[in-house]
């Protein structure tokens, strides 16, 4: 039997630890409520949760049934997590981007992991929580952040970096799939839908980050750091929303054959990158015209593995505990993302021409908007709308989400 | 800054080995052209080939157009590779399993990480290729075995080991799907579609082991054992195919809203495990109703999680070398499959019973079947079949991919 020095090398991997990890948990809503219950019932993982930090002690106390153990666990001091030695892992779950950057960032200074499902605030930070995670060797895990329960970090990751990506694709927002679902499908006003999403749960009270598209964005800036390796920052990105979608738009779409989909966008044109959310009409014969409600859905499109299709569930308690649990799992043996991609020499480029469908009322709502190539323009008493060509720079630059009364979705 | 243990301990990773994998190659047909291909193109990866394996060198040579450097690589005796001590990586990749066992087999023996996509290989001999990486500890990965690009196995390995899952269902055989596409999407006949498909390139000149269903039970039982941990043996689980397919069926799926896919299904029944390969009738709802031709899927289902779908080319030259090409970048950092579902209290099952439609010419071909509630029964001049319920055990019995003028297909 001979063994040579490289595969030597390679099997010297340190003997998992056997001692369970303690982790402190800041937020107890849903999600923090699934991870404590598998945690419980999973023997995989041999980690526990020995603090969780709370805003409101009172709230959790009601809302526990059955965690009778939690009651000892919990604080609001979020001092007695971040700077207890205890503590190996500090699981992220609270709504509050700024509070959430705070906890975060003190708790890789104190050089503890984290794991995260803050898609707004790891956007807003990339630069900062990539050099946070160099400087003190700490792994920063946040599958949750994007999609849910689908796999798709940790796969771009591990598994498409031998390969040459040339685009990623998403439904990652619940909330707006929910609605154009039921806009498309049950003939609902934009209002009715949004309604019936609040009452469900899938809709915040203040539904604006999820309806105009910066979820999205978020999502997106994180897909394409592991994508691509490059740091977009989110202003330089179009997100276009769906909350001015009206009947007649959806009734454009339908006469057409298609549904209208808002989908986050990236790819590589030649040495170019081009990003961007927005809504799309989308046919049939496009792997997401099926994926319907809150689902969400990426396709990655490769040199080889060509096209590739993930499905699951976006958000939601389980699902997102899910995610959170494969970070926990991972954090086992060590796992930190390599960000491999960096380094590519791929520049984002704003200024792509797009086909686009715009409906507006009256020649005022075009202000400011440079049509090219306008291939068909209707006015009518009902409806009036172009189709044509405008650059995402031009949609950036007129702030679409503020003005009301207009619909755009691309082709 | 505090380092605790634990986190310590997770930290001392062995840093990755800078000097190249050196592979030998066994097998330089499209998938081995294209990974040599791929190492060429690729910087990821610090991996070279320094010896094919091939059974013919005459035919290598013409076929390698730019490939000058192959040449001086070539070798025809397998123990150039199998013996050589500067080769850390064996990469197998031909078509008769019975010369791939002992190729795998010698290799792990000498201390070899090795990468095979022989699902047939791999699924008749899950023991010994499990006691054989325990004995001599050496990596051994077969992602491209399994619905080639889609990586489902590493995703079963590593994401879902934290949850629950319930099951797995899969469109795995390429062939198969593509003949059923055919058929049902532009009415061809069964074997007019076997023959486009073998025109094309899709399926091999003795289709049996993809139409029977053979190809897709090898594939299930490598699912099963990282989805559950269970080693099936292959003569236990039902394999039917679609051999027998004719026009009548598919119109029968048709009128009924139905599409016909030859499924894949492993799936739990409290503490019992179930699993076979049959045709379905697949409802528009489901999300394997618009995957055609030679598209691969899997789904799974997991508590946490809930339900995931994965949609990608399954065969091909380029996704199958993508999958090898993702487990050598694994090895790099001295990647094992961990098995860890292994020790799940769960028992094979293969008495279920399940509602099927059973196509037929006259009574003897119904000999040896003994149908449970029976729903339908229709006798015809044209068409004769009955709805009911029967076990797959009486179907394993009967050995219906030889019984010929009949078609089965569950609902």
């Amino acid at each position: 039997m001979i063994h040579t020095n490289v595969l030597s090398d390679l099997k010297n991997r340190t003997a998992q630890s056997q001692k369970a990890l303690k982790i402190g948990l800041f937020g107890f809503g849903c999600v923090g409520q699934g991870i404590f219950e598998l945690l419980e019932q999973s023997k995989g993982i041999n980690a526990e949760i020995i603090k969780i930090g709370v805003k409101n002690q009172d709230k959790v106390r009601s809302g526990v049934g059955g965690f009778k153990s939690v009651q000892p666990l919990l604080t609001y001091n979020a001092a007695e997590i971040l700077y207890n030695p205890e503590i190996d892992v500090v699981i992220e779950l609270i709504d509050d981007a700024e509070a959430a950057y705070e906890m975060v960032t003190t708790a890789m200074r104190e050089g503890k992991a984290v794991i995260s499902a803050n898609k707004k605030l790891i956007a807003n930070h990339l630069e900062e929580l990539l050099a946070l995670q160099k400087e003190f060797d700490v792994p920063f895990l946040y599958e949750a952040s994007v999609c849910g329960s689908i796999p798709i970090i940790r796969n771009l990751e591990e598994y498409y970096n031998t390969d040459f990506l040339s685009s990623v694709e998403t439904i990652c927002n619940g909330t707006t799939n929910y609605i154009l679902t039921k806009t498309a499908m049950e003939g609902l006003t934009y209002n009715q839908a949004l309604k019936q999403a609040k009452d469900l749960g899938f809709a915040e009270s203040d539904p604006t980050l999820d309806v105009q598209g910066f979820d999205a964005k978020f999502k997106l800036i994180i897909l394409v750091l592991h994508a691509f390796g490059v740091i977009l920052k989110p202003k330089k990105v179009l997100n276009y929303g769906i909350h001015n979608l009206n009947i007649a738009d959806t009734i454009f779409a339908t006469e057409n054959g298609f549904k209208i989909k808002s989908l986050a966008k990236a790819y590589k044109v030649g040495e170019e990158l081009v990003a961007y959310v927005a809504p799309h009409f989308v046919g049939s014969s496009h792997e997401f015209y099926n994926v319907n409600n809150e689902f969400n859905a990426v396709q990655v499109a490769a040199q080889f593995a060509e096209k590739q299709t993930f499905i699951g569930k976006g958000a939601g308690s389980h699902p997102t505990a899910s995610a959170v649990l494969s970070d926990l799992a991972a954090l086992r043996y060590g796992y930190q993302y390599e960000y491999k991609n960096i380094g590519q020499e791929l520049t984002y480029n704003p200024k792509l021409i797009h086909k686009v469908y715009f409906r507006y009322r009256n020649p005022s709502d075009l202000m400011g908007l440079n049509f090219l190539n306008i291939t068909e323009h209707h006015q009518g008493h009902e409806l009036s709308f172009i189709i044509g060509e405008i650059s995402l720079e031009n949609l950036i630059e007129v702030n679409l989400n503020e003005r009301e009364g207009v619909f755009l979705s691309f082709f």
